[in-house]
């Protein structure tokens, strides 16, 4: 009897055992199948991703002769990116007094996207003649290598003797913003320990660069209300209806 | 010798006025110069983003087959949803008991990208018939309006007689895994205060929905290391490679 109630149960478990093996292997098929769906996917996300990439790119060449246009111009306005800078609420808490007086010497800005675009991008900061440091322009990259690691460089500077910003001292007025006294536009220029998460850098190339124009008015807006001729026009254009305008 | 000194100052400040005019003239020449040059970066800008939307139109279009053949494959594997979503940490922090019991009736689930992608997508949900609601669909849409505010708005559940999961009582069985008492899927699909950030609404959409397969697999793969000679040739091609896999 024993051995019966044995016997029996062992075929209800031969059974099931089949049944399972029977049930696991269609579902591993069908996961097979799902897989290779997937994979169909997976190559038209990539495809999608080219296209935009190169929808990205033919944009990122038309648009080279009016940023240059952009540029000649403002490079005739003295103080135009130190203005813009300081009018923008999260560059301006960066900045103390001897970064705004050196940035007096700032005639031009430049970002360029690399050519995968993905892969990073190139800040480049041209100066005139200053008593701070020697260099015309001062280049800050940021690269995601393969792997997706963030890193980024930047030219050395070359300082003028007593005159290197990075440097504490009590040539150093502080900082007049920030709580952080670490920070300051050449600190953050100099530093590339955080090249991941680099919010000046990310702010410059994603807020400022698109429309400079909008924060070096921005505090003119505030100062004149109702302004002239010319900026009624320029309001009246819509100009100044972007969510993104610092209301200071 | 007063009234000459004040006639030679007030000459002095009418040519410096004269002088601060013509530049404050050229001045908002060229602010004016700039923003014409502004106006065809935007508009260049607007062209990118719409050749960029056609792309992902195109794109949306034709993964429709593949989503279809994945979803009737899905269909044949039992409980496949609820175990990826359970797989999902994030999704999972948000199912109790409850959800779980009633999710295992949860046979597809499709997500939507509105026409112009910008303006939001729908999330629809099949069930097969179950004890706790008579719907055969439920589907919760997420909306931006044209001021860009975000609302959304889904199926009202017909909750079969003491059956109602976002009812608080000795029927439901409580967190299994989050603190928060309030969540739950089923009150996060009727709930519409939080549109503009719905967690689980972009994690289907943007995590789930374009690799449901990673996460249905996810528990295998820590249960039986080495798995079968199926999933390993899963692992060959780098399937289990992706950083967003959850490590649990």
């Amino acid at each position: 009897m024993a051995t019966s109630a044995k016997v029996t149960k062992s075929e209800s478990k031969n059974n099931h055992d089949a049944a399972d093996e029977q049930a696991d292997k269609e579902q591993q098929e069908l996961i097979e199948q799902i897989d290779e769906v997937q994979n169909e996917i997976d190559k038209l996300n990539e495809n999608a991703s080219e296209e935009i990439l190169k929808v990205e790119q033919k944009y990122n060449t038309l648009r080279q002769p009016f940023f240059k246009k952009r540029s000649d111009l403002i490079a005739r306005i003295p103080n135009f990116w130190v203005t813009a800078f300081v009018n923008h609420p999260q560059v301006s808490a960066l900045l103390n007094e001897d970064d705004e007086e050196a940035l007096q010497f700032l005639t031009k800005v430049e970002v360029q996207e690399f050519e995968d675009i993905k892969s990073g991008y190139r800040i480049n900061f041209y100066f005139d003649t200053n008593p701070y440091f020697t260099n015309d322009i001062l280049t800050k990259e940021f690269h995601l290598n393969d792997t997706g690691d963030p890193s980024s460089q930047s030219t050395p500077i070359k300082w003028k003797e007593g005159k290197d910003l990075t440097k504490k001292g009590s040539s150093n007025k502080g900082k007049k913003r920030s709580h952080d006294e670490q920070e300051s536009f050449f600190s953050w220029f100099c530093d590339h320990a955080d090249a991941g998460a680099d919010e000046l850098g990310e702010v410059i190339k994603d807020d400022i660069w698109p429309n400079p124009l909008q924060y070096y008015l921005a505090s003119e807006v505030d100062e004149e209300t109702g302004g002239d001729g010319g900026e009624e026009e320029l309001d009246d254009e819509g100009n100044f209806e972007d969510e993104e305008e610092p209301e200071e």
